[in-house]
């Protein structure tokens, strides 16, 4: 598994013309080689070259790793960064993109005469599309998530507030067996959907609120996110003509993906359905975003994306309608692009969208 | 406030021969011009000029500031790392220790001959000595902290596991009118008291079992951390010998403090005591670290740091005895440096260390 991410990668590095590539993300160190460390301030790098060799280089703090990898090891009052500088040739070098100025100055000063470029996209690419191991951890997270929808669902009633809903849907999660979250939860009554990042607050539910619900958890490094929009015991006129345009633009762009269709295509199909319905201007952000080992990884459905979709990746579609003072209205599946279409990894129902008082 | 603190950095400046500094740690900024952004991955940076002159980079997502300070504004699609470039001179720029490569090495590849250093030292040495409103923010913090210490301590008894004490503990920093934990909290029993960084689980109070507390909470932007340790209904002849130990070298480092002093000798004052009593092997860690803003702050109490204390430094004294499978025992107060000597800012008695069942 962890060879073939690296041939991946390396194949991304050839055609980028980076022979040295230095990655920071652990996420990334982790999904290459299976070693999994949250250093915190401390120095933790993976150096792949181009003819395959590999070095890791750990603080005898870090706990020891289970790999045949070569391991360079250091401590707190060890010159660590010239221990890597010493490795470096002097050809061109791929640094990821978060790599610190402490770590990456001293190397720059070591090596005048590297070719020093962004090289993070080698591995943000290459886990942009997931592999089998990926694809069956992240169906079983959104069907982990689907079961917390459903039981907030029931959960709800009259009066609760939203940290109350809240704090019952995190306690699923890991009642299922989710380590964390992927995000924390939202869950927005009334005009407090209007905001998309609306954070739960002591507003208590009552007759005719929307109810918007974005939750996704976290379990075995992977992460599910998913949102559903509900009306409390009746539903107006406008609620239902936005809510319905809504999950047809959600339905729209989900119908259109299959391999070769471009991001930014999808985003319009959803974008344009929303502004035939006249409500082109509440929807406010991009359609979606990839999805992994965070809630946002590299890569967007959005009108500027004009890369094409790939079998294997996983994104968000979620179009949403956002009426300041009133409602909001936002529903997202995540979808897994296949050889011929597409696989909605959730299953909670788009077209039930009352909660009735029990 | 906020001026006599950019003095102090632009001296720093001055100092290191830097001409223009590039800041993007966010607590550095707010701490400089008051400005409160959590950025995430997106781009904030105050440039700072010796001549006084200040430039805020900012998204038009963050919420506006009150300031009447520059602001470039800009926005995702903006080719954003272009307008710091073009405001920068082709001399010295000294650059946050932490700021990214995707920010980083646009800006040296638009001036090959600028001469680029780590400059967050200059906020750093600055953040390091506290001012005013610091220090009575920092007092009023660790009043809290010794409550909840309190607390904690009437509220044990026997039977309970440590989560549900770290829980009780957690719930009065928040009544307290803590926004957060310095954090999280430890609170471990008997044997996993040995383990310096234990994190509390399942297990439960038992009789004779040492309790070591470490907690701390964060306000208005700064935080506490202070340690006690206890133990449950009897004390036998080693913990009280290893427990004198620990207090007489927290009392003996602290006696010694006044501005002149280096760091170093406050660490060998604690440690020679420890090592007399023959325990010098069981007290793994340095001494103390500073803290302001974040719990761990640039700066140490620790053999190899040679630097003198200056008033206004504020830094833990926190010597430990850790005898695996047996027990642990650690003491750590706050210290304010003063003009003739330190002001302990952690009241909790150290020689009451019984709890007794109720």
């Amino acid at each position: 598994m962890f060879k073939k991410r690296i041939e991946r990668v390396i194949n991304q590095m050839k055609t980028r013309k980076i022979s040295q590539l230095l990655i920071s993300d652990p996420k990334s160190i982790w999904y290459l080689c299976g070693v999994d460390v949250e250093p915190g301030e401390r120095m933790f790098l993976l150096l792949l070259k181009e003819n395959g060799q590999q070095v890791l280089f750990m603080n005898r703090l870090f706990p020891l790793p289970d790999t045949d990898l070569e391991i360079v090891w250091y401590t707190d009052t060890d010159q660590y960064v010239k221990l890597v500088s010493d490795r470096l040739l002097e050809t061109s070098l791929g640094v990821d993109k978060d790599l610190p100025a402490r770590f990456l100055l001293p190397i720059l000063e070591a090596h005048p005469q590297i070719s020093c470029c962004l090289g993070s996209i080698c591995v943000d690419e290459t886990r942009a599309v997931k592999d089998e191991q990926e694809i069956a951890c992240m169906r079983e997270n959104s069907l982990i998530n689907d079961e917390v929808m459903r039981r907030a669902v029931a959960y709800i009633t009259e009066g609760m507030s939203e940290k109350e809903v809240a704090a019952y849907i995190e306690t699923q999660f890991k009642e299922l067996g989710c380590q964390s979250l992927s995000f924390p939860v939202i869950c927005s009554f009334g005009a407090n959907g209007a905001d998309p990042h609306h954070m739960p607050d002591d507003t208590r539910l009552k007759e005719t609120d929307s109810i918007v619900i974005d939750i996704g958890g976290c379990k075995d490094h992977y992460c599910s996110d998913m949102t559903r929009t509900y009306f409390y015991n009746q539903i107006s006129d406008k609620q239902k003509e936005v809510y319905d345009l809504v999950v047809k633009a959600n339905e729209a762009a989900e119908a259109i993906i299959r391999p070769g269709v471009l991001l930014c295509d999808i985003d319009a199909a959803a974008r344009n359905i929303i502004q035939t319905g006249g409500y082109g201007e509440y929807f406010t952000h991009r359609l979606g975003h990839f999805i992994g080992q965070s809630d946002h990884e590299y890569g967007d459905v959005s009108s500027i994306n004009v890369n094409a979709v790939k079998p294997g990746m996983i994104f968000s579609i979620e179009p949403g309608i956002y009426l300041t003072n009133e409602f909001g209205v936002r529903i997202e599946d995540l979808v897994l692009v296949t050889e011929d279409g597409c696989e909605v990894l959730n299953r909670v129902d788009k077209h039930s969208n009352l909660i009735v008082h029990k």
